[in-house]
Protein backbone atom coordinates (compact mmCIF):
# COMPACT_ATOMS: atom_id res chain seq x y z
CA UNK A 1 0.00 0.00 0.00
CA UNK A 2 1.36 3.66 -1.00
CA UNK A 3 2.05 5.79 1.75
CA UNK A 4 -0.45 8.45 2.60
CA UNK A 5 0.96 11.70 1.64
CA UNK A 6 -0.36 15.05 0.85
CA UNK A 7 0.31 18.23 -1.17
CA UNK A 8 -0.01 21.38 0.00
CA UNK A 9 1.04 25.64 -1.69
CA UNK A 10 2.31 28.04 0.49
CA UNK A 11 3.13 31.32 -0.83
CA UNK A 12 6.34 32.72 -0.09
CA UNK A 13 5.63 36.13 2.02
CA UNK A 14 8.20 38.80 2.91
CA UNK A 15 9.24 37.97 6.93
CA UNK A 16 10.06 34.18 5.22
CA UNK A 17 12.90 35.96 3.30
CA UNK A 18 16.36 37.14 4.66
CA UNK A 19 19.07 39.51 3.43
CA UNK A 20 20.57 36.89 1.02
CA UNK A 21 17.36 37.61 -0.74
CA UNK A 22 15.82 33.64 0.29
CA UNK A 23 13.88 31.80 2.32
CA UNK A 24 15.33 32.10 5.85
CA UNK A 25 16.94 28.38 6.45
CA UNK A 26 14.62 27.94 9.67
CA UNK A 27 11.76 28.75 7.98
CA UNK A 28 11.85 25.51 5.97
CA UNK A 29 10.96 23.73 8.95
CA UNK A 30 7.68 26.41 9.50
CA UNK A 31 6.64 25.10 5.92
CA UNK A 32 6.83 21.50 6.98
CA UNK A 33 4.93 21.91 10.20
CA UNK A 34 1.95 23.51 7.60
CA UNK A 35 2.61 20.60 5.43
CA UNK A 36 1.91 17.71 8.07
CA UNK A 37 -1.42 20.17 9.80
CA UNK A 38 -2.70 20.24 6.33
CA UNK A 39 -2.23 16.56 5.64
CA UNK A 40 -3.36 15.91 8.95
CA UNK A 41 -6.40 18.09 7.90
CA UNK A 42 -6.94 16.05 4.40
CA UNK A 43 -7.37 12.49 6.05
CA UNK A 44 -10.13 14.26 8.31
CA UNK A 45 -8.57 15.44 11.35
CA UNK A 46 -7.77 19.30 12.36
CA UNK A 47 -4.88 19.39 14.75
CA UNK A 48 -6.38 21.51 17.08
CA UNK A 49 -9.18 19.53 17.64
CA UNK A 50 -6.29 17.12 18.58
CA UNK A 51 -4.80 19.00 21.08
CA UNK A 52 -8.05 19.97 22.79
CA UNK A 53 -8.97 16.83 23.03
CA UNK A 54 -5.62 16.27 25.22
CA UNK A 55 -3.63 14.94 22.12
CA UNK A 56 -0.07 17.08 21.33
CA UNK A 57 2.48 15.71 18.99
CA UNK A 58 5.99 17.81 19.04
CA UNK A 59 8.87 17.29 17.51
CA UNK A 60 11.80 15.08 19.06
CA UNK A 61 14.29 15.58 15.72
CA UNK A 62 13.74 17.80 12.56
CA UNK A 63 16.28 17.57 9.92
CA UNK A 64 16.38 19.60 6.25
CA UNK A 65 18.87 19.51 3.04
CA UNK A 66 18.78 22.13 1.11
CA UNK A 67 18.83 22.11 -2.60
CA UNK A 68 18.00 25.40 -3.80
CA UNK A 69 17.11 28.45 -2.73
CA UNK A 70 13.62 29.60 -2.18
CA UNK A 71 12.37 32.86 -3.03
CA UNK A 72 9.91 36.06 -2.56
CA UNK A 73 6.37 35.32 -4.18
CA UNK A 74 7.57 31.85 -4.56
CA UNK A 75 4.29 29.51 -4.69
CA UNK A 76 6.20 26.10 -2.97
CA UNK A 77 4.75 22.88 -2.68
CA UNK A 78 5.10 21.03 0.37
CA UNK A 79 4.35 17.22 -0.21
CA UNK A 80 4.17 15.81 3.25
CA UNK A 81 4.82 12.02 3.49
CA UNK A 82 4.06 9.88 6.52
CA UNK A 83 7.11 7.16 6.41
CA UNK A 84 6.17 5.64 9.76
CA UNK A 85 2.73 6.03 12.24
CA UNK A 86 2.47 3.93 15.87
CA UNK A 87 0.47 4.80 18.87
CA UNK A 88 3.87 5.63 19.84
CA UNK A 89 5.56 7.65 17.17
CA UNK A 90 4.91 9.32 14.03
CA UNK A 91 7.82 9.93 11.30
CA UNK A 92 7.26 12.27 8.18
CA UNK A 93 9.42 13.09 5.03
CA UNK A 94 8.61 16.15 3.31
CA UNK A 95 9.77 17.38 -0.32
CA UNK A 96 9.59 20.91 -0.88
CA UNK A 97 9.25 21.84 -4.70
CA UNK A 98 8.96 25.38 -6.42
CA UNK A 99 6.72 24.40 -9.48
CA UNK A 100 7.21 27.16 -11.67
CA UNK A 101 10.75 27.10 -11.64
CA UNK A 102 10.69 23.40 -11.71
CA UNK A 103 13.09 23.59 -8.99
CA UNK A 104 13.35 20.60 -6.12
CA UNK A 105 13.80 22.85 -3.27
CA UNK A 106 14.45 20.68 -0.07
CA UNK A 107 14.16 17.48 1.54
CA UNK A 108 13.14 16.99 5.33
CA UNK A 109 12.03 15.05 7.86
CA UNK A 110 10.64 15.37 11.64
CA UNK A 111 9.66 12.79 14.16
CA UNK A 112 7.01 12.84 16.88
CA UNK A 113 5.94 11.72 20.24
CA UNK A 114 2.03 11.80 21.92
CA UNK A 115 2.35 13.41 24.83
CA UNK A 116 -0.80 14.74 26.90
CA UNK A 117 -0.97 18.11 28.18
CA UNK A 118 0.95 17.41 31.39
CA UNK A 119 3.43 16.53 29.25
CA UNK A 120 3.58 12.84 29.69
CA UNK A 121 4.09 9.93 26.70
CA UNK A 122 0.54 8.77 25.75
CA UNK A 123 -0.82 6.60 23.21
CA UNK A 124 -2.37 7.89 20.29
CA UNK A 125 -6.07 7.20 19.27
CA UNK A 126 -6.16 4.21 17.17
CA UNK A 127 -8.66 5.12 14.36
CA UNK A 128 -5.85 8.61 13.71
CA UNK A 129 -2.95 5.75 13.42
CA UNK A 130 -4.90 4.10 11.23
CA UNK A 131 -5.98 7.00 9.17
CA UNK A 132 -2.36 8.60 8.45
CA UNK A 133 -0.98 4.16 7.74
CA UNK A 134 -4.04 4.79 4.65
CA UNK A 135 -5.97 1.91 6.30
CA UNK A 136 -8.89 3.32 7.68
CA UNK A 137 -11.42 2.40 5.54
CA UNK A 138 -10.63 -1.05 5.50
CA UNK A 139 -11.09 -0.99 9.53
CA UNK A 140 -14.68 0.20 8.48
CA UNK A 141 -15.52 -2.99 6.21
CA UNK B 1 8.76 63.29 38.62
CA UNK B 2 10.45 61.87 35.71
CA UNK B 3 8.64 58.94 34.05
CA UNK B 4 9.75 55.32 34.46
CA UNK B 5 11.85 54.03 31.72
CA UNK B 6 14.71 51.74 29.93
CA UNK B 7 16.82 51.04 28.20
CA UNK B 8 18.57 47.30 26.73
CA UNK B 9 20.08 46.43 23.76
CA UNK B 10 19.29 43.96 20.89
CA UNK B 11 21.40 43.01 18.14
CA UNK B 12 19.33 42.21 15.09
CA UNK B 13 20.18 38.66 13.53
CA UNK B 14 19.28 36.94 10.28
CA UNK B 15 15.59 36.40 10.53
CA UNK B 16 14.85 39.70 11.72
CA UNK B 17 15.81 40.79 8.04
CA UNK B 18 14.18 40.87 5.08
CA UNK B 19 15.32 40.81 0.93
CA UNK B 20 15.41 44.66 1.24
CA UNK B 21 17.60 44.29 3.60
CA UNK B 22 16.29 45.93 6.48
CA UNK B 23 14.71 44.71 10.08
CA UNK B 24 11.34 44.05 8.53
CA UNK B 25 8.78 46.37 9.71
CA UNK B 26 6.56 43.96 12.11
CA UNK B 27 9.85 43.12 13.93
CA UNK B 28 9.79 46.57 15.08
CA UNK B 29 7.39 45.42 17.49
CA UNK B 30 8.98 42.31 18.77
CA UNK B 31 11.93 44.67 19.42
CA UNK B 32 9.38 46.89 21.68
CA UNK B 33 7.81 43.97 23.17
CA UNK B 34 11.47 42.93 24.46
CA UNK B 35 12.32 46.42 25.97
CA UNK B 36 9.23 46.51 27.74
CA UNK B 37 9.61 42.75 29.39
CA UNK B 38 13.71 44.04 30.09
CA UNK B 39 11.86 47.59 31.79
CA UNK B 40 9.38 45.02 34.03
CA UNK B 41 12.12 43.03 35.37
CA UNK B 42 14.63 46.34 35.96
CA UNK B 43 12.17 47.44 38.20
CA UNK B 44 11.93 44.22 40.26
CA UNK B 45 8.92 42.56 38.19
CA UNK B 46 9.16 39.49 36.00
CA UNK B 47 6.52 39.21 33.51
CA UNK B 48 6.52 34.96 33.30
CA UNK B 49 6.12 35.49 37.27
CA UNK B 50 2.96 37.85 36.59
CA UNK B 51 1.84 35.11 34.18
CA UNK B 52 2.29 32.15 36.12
CA UNK B 53 0.30 34.90 39.47
CA UNK B 54 -2.80 35.18 36.63
CA UNK B 55 -1.64 38.61 35.55
CA UNK B 56 -1.74 38.80 31.55
CA UNK B 57 -1.31 42.07 29.38
CA UNK B 58 -2.20 41.71 26.24
CA UNK B 59 -1.72 44.65 23.26
CA UNK B 60 -4.75 46.50 22.60
CA UNK B 61 -3.13 49.23 20.35
CA UNK B 62 0.20 48.82 18.49
CA UNK B 63 1.58 51.57 16.30
CA UNK B 64 5.50 52.47 14.59
CA UNK B 65 6.74 55.03 13.14
CA UNK B 66 9.33 53.96 11.17
CA UNK B 67 12.21 56.67 10.90
CA UNK B 68 15.02 55.15 9.32
CA UNK B 69 16.43 51.25 8.26
CA UNK B 70 17.79 49.06 10.67
CA UNK B 71 20.38 46.56 9.33
CA UNK B 72 21.69 43.06 10.01
CA UNK B 73 24.25 42.98 12.76
CA UNK B 74 22.91 46.51 14.46
CA UNK B 75 22.86 46.65 18.02
CA UNK B 76 19.63 48.24 18.50
CA UNK B 77 19.03 50.35 21.81
CA UNK B 78 14.99 50.17 22.62
CA UNK B 79 13.89 52.84 25.22
CA UNK B 80 10.85 51.96 26.77
CA UNK B 81 9.32 54.79 28.58
CA UNK B 82 6.10 54.29 31.12
CA UNK B 83 3.31 56.37 29.65
CA UNK B 84 0.56 55.91 32.17
CA UNK B 85 0.32 53.02 34.28
CA UNK B 86 -2.87 52.88 36.23
CA UNK B 87 -4.43 49.40 37.84
CA UNK B 88 -6.51 49.47 34.50
CA UNK B 89 -4.45 50.27 31.60
CA UNK B 90 -0.86 50.80 30.24
CA UNK B 91 0.72 52.97 27.93
CA UNK B 92 4.11 52.53 26.97
CA UNK B 93 6.55 54.83 24.58
CA UNK B 94 9.79 53.50 22.62
CA UNK B 95 12.35 54.77 20.58
CA UNK B 96 14.79 52.92 19.08
CA UNK B 97 18.36 53.63 17.89
CA UNK B 98 21.18 52.67 16.55
CA UNK B 99 23.96 54.53 18.78
CA UNK B 100 26.78 53.04 16.43
CA UNK B 101 25.29 55.23 13.41
CA UNK B 102 23.75 57.78 15.59
CA UNK B 103 20.86 57.05 13.85
CA UNK B 104 17.02 57.77 15.36
CA UNK B 105 15.32 54.33 14.10
CA UNK B 106 11.63 54.36 15.01
CA UNK B 107 9.32 55.77 17.80
CA UNK B 108 6.63 53.57 18.87
CA UNK B 109 3.69 53.42 21.24
CA UNK B 110 1.88 50.33 23.06
CA UNK B 111 -1.14 50.10 24.95
CA UNK B 112 -2.22 47.32 27.22
CA UNK B 113 -5.12 46.39 29.31
CA UNK B 114 -4.94 43.75 32.25
CA UNK B 115 -6.99 40.41 32.12
CA UNK B 116 -6.72 36.99 33.65
CA UNK B 117 -5.97 33.38 32.04
CA UNK B 118 -9.84 33.07 31.72
CA UNK B 119 -9.47 36.51 29.16
CA UNK B 120 -11.87 38.50 31.84
CA UNK B 121 -10.12 42.14 33.08
CA UNK B 122 -8.77 42.03 36.47
CA UNK B 123 -7.12 44.94 38.26
CA UNK B 124 -2.97 44.94 38.39
CA UNK B 125 -1.32 44.64 41.91
CA UNK B 126 -1.17 48.08 43.60
CA UNK B 127 2.44 47.23 43.90
CA UNK B 128 3.22 46.65 40.42
CA UNK B 129 1.68 50.01 39.03
CA UNK B 130 3.74 52.23 42.25
CA UNK B 131 6.64 50.30 40.67
CA UNK B 132 6.05 51.57 36.97
CA UNK B 133 4.96 54.56 38.59
CA UNK B 134 8.18 55.01 39.93
CA UNK B 135 6.21 55.79 43.49
CA UNK B 136 6.69 52.27 44.70
CA UNK B 137 9.65 53.37 47.30
CA UNK B 138 7.48 56.41 48.38
CA UNK B 139 4.84 53.78 49.58
CA UNK B 140 7.49 51.24 51.31
CA UNK B 141 8.27 54.24 53.63
CA UNK C 1 -16.21 56.07 -6.63
CA UNK C 2 -15.73 53.15 -4.13
CA UNK C 3 -12.07 52.30 -2.32
CA UNK C 4 -10.32 49.46 -4.42
CA UNK C 5 -10.59 46.51 -1.71
CA UNK C 6 -9.83 42.83 -1.31
CA UNK C 7 -10.39 39.95 0.41
CA UNK C 8 -7.57 37.53 1.35
CA UNK C 9 -7.37 34.37 3.64
CA UNK C 10 -4.76 33.69 5.68
CA UNK C 11 -4.95 30.42 8.24
CA UNK C 12 -3.29 30.89 11.31
CA UNK C 13 -0.12 28.27 12.06
CA UNK C 14 1.72 27.49 14.74
CA UNK C 15 4.58 29.37 14.32
CA UNK C 16 2.31 32.53 14.35
CA UNK C 17 0.73 31.60 18.19
CA UNK C 18 2.45 32.17 21.52
CA UNK C 19 2.13 30.84 24.73
CA UNK C 20 -1.05 32.96 25.26
CA UNK C 21 -3.01 30.68 23.10
CA UNK C 22 -3.48 33.67 21.01
CA UNK C 23 -1.98 35.19 17.85
CA UNK C 24 0.95 36.80 18.48
CA UNK C 25 0.47 40.81 18.42
CA UNK C 26 3.40 41.16 15.61
CA UNK C 27 1.83 39.09 13.30
CA UNK C 28 -1.05 41.04 12.32
CA UNK C 29 1.52 43.45 10.50
CA UNK C 30 2.39 40.02 8.60
CA UNK C 31 -1.42 39.37 8.16
CA UNK C 32 -1.71 43.24 6.64
CA UNK C 33 1.59 42.93 4.43
CA UNK C 34 0.40 39.40 2.82
CA UNK C 35 -3.05 41.23 2.60
CA UNK C 36 -1.68 43.81 0.29
CA UNK C 37 0.64 42.13 -1.63
CA UNK C 38 -2.35 40.01 -2.60
CA UNK C 39 -4.44 43.06 -3.40
CA UNK C 40 -1.86 44.41 -5.98
CA UNK C 41 -2.23 40.83 -7.28
CA UNK C 42 -5.53 40.97 -7.92
CA UNK C 43 -5.63 44.68 -9.49
CA UNK C 44 -3.07 43.25 -11.85
CA UNK C 45 0.29 43.74 -10.13
CA UNK C 46 3.13 41.78 -8.88
CA UNK C 47 5.27 43.10 -5.59
CA UNK C 48 7.98 41.21 -6.67
CA UNK C 49 7.53 42.45 -10.65
CA UNK C 50 7.75 46.16 -8.71
CA UNK C 51 10.79 45.51 -6.88
CA UNK C 52 12.65 43.94 -9.63
CA UNK C 53 11.90 46.94 -11.83
CA UNK C 54 13.72 49.59 -9.17
CA UNK C 55 10.40 50.73 -6.66
CA UNK C 56 10.18 49.41 -3.19
CA UNK C 57 7.50 50.51 -1.38
CA UNK C 58 8.44 50.55 2.66
CA UNK C 59 6.21 51.28 5.33
CA UNK C 60 6.72 54.51 7.39
CA UNK C 61 3.95 54.35 9.80
CA UNK C 62 1.99 51.03 10.83
CA UNK C 63 -0.94 50.74 13.66
CA UNK C 64 -2.97 48.13 14.66
CA UNK C 65 -5.96 48.21 17.35
CA UNK C 66 -6.64 44.55 18.69
CA UNK C 67 -10.38 43.99 19.13
CA UNK C 68 -10.60 39.93 19.65
CA UNK C 69 -7.65 37.52 20.17
CA UNK C 70 -6.84 35.29 16.60
CA UNK C 71 -6.41 31.94 17.32
CA UNK C 72 -4.60 28.94 15.89
CA UNK C 73 -5.99 27.37 13.30
CA UNK C 74 -8.48 30.26 12.87
CA UNK C 75 -9.05 31.55 9.04
CA UNK C 76 -8.41 34.98 9.06
CA UNK C 77 -10.42 37.35 6.42
CA UNK C 78 -7.72 40.15 5.93
CA UNK C 79 -9.66 43.37 4.28
CA UNK C 80 -7.08 45.44 2.36
CA UNK C 81 -8.75 48.91 1.78
CA UNK C 82 -6.58 51.76 -0.50
CA UNK C 83 -7.19 54.58 1.62
CA UNK C 84 -4.56 57.10 0.07
CA UNK C 85 -2.70 56.85 -3.64
CA UNK C 86 -0.84 58.75 -5.12
CA UNK C 87 2.34 59.13 -6.68
CA UNK C 88 4.45 59.81 -3.29
CA UNK C 89 2.09 57.75 -1.02
CA UNK C 90 0.40 55.20 -0.29
CA UNK C 91 -2.07 54.21 2.89
CA UNK C 92 -3.92 51.50 3.30
CA UNK C 93 -6.61 50.20 5.80
CA UNK C 94 -7.25 46.62 6.72
CA UNK C 95 -9.52 44.89 8.45
CA UNK C 96 -9.10 41.58 10.22
CA UNK C 97 -12.08 38.88 10.08
CA UNK C 98 -12.63 35.36 11.93
CA UNK C 99 -15.79 34.69 9.84
CA UNK C 100 -16.57 31.41 11.19
CA UNK C 101 -16.80 32.94 14.77
CA UNK C 102 -18.63 36.11 13.40
CA UNK C 103 -15.50 38.26 15.01
CA UNK C 104 -14.27 41.11 14.25
CA UNK C 105 -10.08 40.56 15.08
CA UNK C 106 -8.64 43.89 14.81
CA UNK C 107 -8.02 47.12 12.48
CA UNK C 108 -4.87 48.11 10.98
CA UNK C 109 -3.43 50.89 8.77
CA UNK C 110 -0.37 51.11 7.12
CA UNK C 111 1.36 53.95 4.95
CA UNK C 112 4.20 53.67 2.64
CA UNK C 113 6.48 55.72 0.32
CA UNK C 114 8.57 54.35 -3.09
CA UNK C 115 11.87 54.56 -2.99
CA UNK C 116 14.37 53.42 -5.69
CA UNK C 117 17.00 50.20 -4.32
CA UNK C 118 19.01 52.92 -3.38
CA UNK C 119 17.08 54.17 -0.80
CA UNK C 120 15.91 57.61 -2.62
CA UNK C 121 12.53 58.51 -2.88
CA UNK C 122 10.91 57.77 -6.54
CA UNK C 123 7.75 58.38 -8.01
CA UNK C 124 5.78 55.53 -8.43
CA UNK C 125 4.73 54.73 -12.05
CA UNK C 126 1.03 56.40 -13.12
CA UNK C 127 -0.27 53.07 -13.89
CA UNK C 128 0.46 51.49 -10.86
CA UNK C 129 -1.40 54.58 -9.20
CA UNK C 130 -4.50 54.32 -11.57
CA UNK C 131 -5.14 50.66 -10.97
CA UNK C 132 -5.01 51.57 -6.75
CA UNK C 133 -7.26 54.19 -7.44
CA UNK C 134 -9.97 51.93 -9.43
CA UNK C 135 -9.35 54.53 -12.41
CA UNK C 136 -6.89 52.66 -14.60
CA UNK C 137 -10.20 51.01 -16.79
CA UNK C 138 -11.32 55.12 -17.28
CA UNK C 139 -7.68 56.37 -18.27
CA UNK C 140 -7.49 53.54 -20.88
CA UNK C 141 -10.82 54.75 -22.84
CA UNK D 1 43.65 20.57 19.41
CA UNK D 2 40.61 21.30 21.14
CA UNK D 3 38.02 22.26 18.85
CA UNK D 4 37.12 25.75 18.39
CA UNK D 5 34.05 26.62 20.61
CA UNK D 6 32.15 29.63 22.01
CA UNK D 7 29.08 29.98 24.52
CA UNK D 8 26.23 32.53 24.05
CA UNK D 9 23.41 33.43 25.87
CA UNK D 10 19.91 33.91 24.36
CA UNK D 11 16.77 35.04 26.87
CA UNK D 12 13.63 33.45 25.05
CA UNK D 13 10.53 36.31 24.53
CA UNK D 14 7.18 35.93 23.60
CA UNK D 15 7.42 36.31 19.81
CA UNK D 16 9.83 32.64 20.46
CA UNK D 17 6.88 30.29 22.02
CA UNK D 18 3.77 29.03 20.56
CA UNK D 19 0.91 28.06 21.95
CA UNK D 20 2.09 24.72 23.73
CA UNK D 21 4.27 26.85 25.84
CA UNK D 22 7.34 26.26 24.56
CA UNK D 23 10.30 27.54 21.83
CA UNK D 24 8.51 26.75 18.64
CA UNK D 25 10.93 23.83 17.25
CA UNK D 26 11.77 25.94 13.99
CA UNK D 27 12.94 28.51 16.52
CA UNK D 28 16.15 26.04 17.81
CA UNK D 29 17.64 26.90 14.22
CA UNK D 30 17.40 30.96 14.84
CA UNK D 31 19.08 30.26 18.25
CA UNK D 32 21.68 27.98 16.26
CA UNK D 33 22.30 31.15 13.80
CA UNK D 34 23.00 33.72 16.48
CA UNK D 35 25.33 31.00 18.41
CA UNK D 36 27.42 30.80 15.27
CA UNK D 37 27.39 34.60 14.42
CA UNK D 38 28.60 35.02 17.96
CA UNK D 39 31.03 32.40 17.33
CA UNK D 40 32.68 34.10 14.38
CA UNK D 41 32.33 37.51 16.53
CA UNK D 42 34.38 36.18 19.11
CA UNK D 43 37.20 35.28 17.25
CA UNK D 44 37.80 38.30 15.41
CA UNK D 45 35.11 38.03 12.05
CA UNK D 46 32.00 40.11 11.85
CA UNK D 47 29.62 38.26 10.05
CA UNK D 48 28.37 41.53 7.90
CA UNK D 49 31.45 41.99 7.05
CA UNK D 50 32.55 38.44 5.53
CA UNK D 51 28.88 39.34 3.36
CA UNK D 52 30.05 42.63 2.25
CA UNK D 53 33.70 41.08 1.25
CA UNK D 54 31.84 38.65 -0.89
CA UNK D 55 31.49 35.79 0.80
CA UNK D 56 28.01 34.17 1.92
CA UNK D 57 27.81 31.07 4.05
CA UNK D 58 24.37 29.21 3.73
CA UNK D 59 23.22 25.99 5.31
CA UNK D 60 23.07 23.02 2.78
CA UNK D 61 22.28 20.60 5.45
CA UNK D 62 21.01 21.57 9.53
CA UNK D 63 19.51 19.18 11.84
CA UNK D 64 18.01 19.18 15.41
CA UNK D 65 17.08 17.02 18.21
CA UNK D 66 15.16 17.79 21.15
CA UNK D 67 15.72 16.35 24.49
CA UNK D 68 13.61 18.91 26.83
CA UNK D 69 11.07 22.29 26.18
CA UNK D 70 12.47 25.38 26.60
CA UNK D 71 10.04 28.06 27.87
CA UNK D 72 9.29 31.62 27.92
CA UNK D 73 11.59 33.69 29.53
CA UNK D 74 14.63 31.29 29.81
CA UNK D 75 18.18 31.96 29.45
CA UNK D 76 19.52 29.58 27.06
CA UNK D 77 23.01 28.88 26.22
CA UNK D 78 24.23 28.05 22.99
CA UNK D 79 27.13 25.82 22.78
CA UNK D 80 28.42 26.32 19.38
CA UNK D 81 31.42 23.86 18.30
CA UNK D 82 33.49 24.17 15.02
CA UNK D 83 33.04 20.65 13.74
CA UNK D 84 34.83 21.11 10.30
CA UNK D 85 36.21 24.25 8.64
CA UNK D 86 37.52 23.73 5.36
CA UNK D 87 37.83 26.24 2.29
CA UNK D 88 35.16 24.62 0.89
CA UNK D 89 32.95 23.48 3.79
CA UNK D 90 31.68 24.42 7.27
CA UNK D 91 30.21 22.60 9.80
CA UNK D 92 28.88 23.13 13.52
CA UNK D 93 27.88 21.21 16.22
CA UNK D 94 25.21 22.90 18.62
CA UNK D 95 24.60 22.22 22.42
CA UNK D 96 21.82 24.36 24.06
CA UNK D 97 21.47 24.13 27.43
CA UNK D 98 19.13 25.72 30.79
CA UNK D 99 21.47 26.51 33.02
CA UNK D 100 18.77 27.83 35.23
CA UNK D 101 17.07 24.60 35.41
CA UNK D 102 20.19 22.14 34.65
CA UNK D 103 18.65 20.95 31.23
CA UNK D 104 20.49 20.10 28.22
CA UNK D 105 17.53 21.22 25.71
CA UNK D 106 18.35 19.93 22.26
CA UNK D 107 21.87 19.19 20.26
CA UNK D 108 22.05 20.40 16.57
CA UNK D 109 24.39 20.67 13.50
CA UNK D 110 24.80 22.91 10.29
CA UNK D 111 26.78 22.31 7.85
CA UNK D 112 27.54 25.02 5.47
CA UNK D 113 29.36 26.08 1.49
CA UNK D 114 30.58 29.20 0.91
CA UNK D 115 29.21 31.17 -2.12
CA UNK D 116 29.38 34.23 -3.56
CA UNK D 117 26.85 37.35 -4.28
CA UNK D 118 25.71 35.54 -7.86
CA UNK D 119 25.49 32.17 -5.80
CA UNK D 120 28.75 30.01 -7.40
CA UNK D 121 30.69 28.82 -4.83
CA UNK D 122 34.18 30.08 -3.73
CA UNK D 123 36.80 28.95 -1.92
CA UNK D 124 37.07 30.58 1.94
CA UNK D 125 39.75 33.22 3.29
CA UNK D 126 42.62 30.57 4.32
CA UNK D 127 42.59 33.41 7.69
CA UNK D 128 39.17 32.80 7.86
CA UNK D 129 39.91 28.89 8.22
CA UNK D 130 42.60 29.33 10.86
CA UNK D 131 40.62 30.86 13.27
CA UNK D 132 38.10 28.26 12.85
CA UNK D 133 40.28 25.73 13.34
CA UNK D 134 42.10 27.42 16.27
CA UNK D 135 45.53 27.47 14.20
CA UNK D 136 45.42 31.63 13.19
CA UNK D 137 48.15 32.43 15.82
CA UNK D 138 50.35 29.58 14.76
CA UNK D 139 50.36 31.00 11.35
CA UNK D 140 50.94 34.24 13.34
CA UNK D 141 54.43 33.09 14.42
Amino acid sequence: MPPTQHDHRIRVCYRDTDQMGMVYYANFFVFMEIGRVELLRAIGNNYRALEESGYLIPVTHASCEYLAPARYDDLIRVRTIVQRATRLRLEFNYELWCDARETFLARGNTQHVFINPQGRPVRAPAHLIAQLQGTAEDEAE
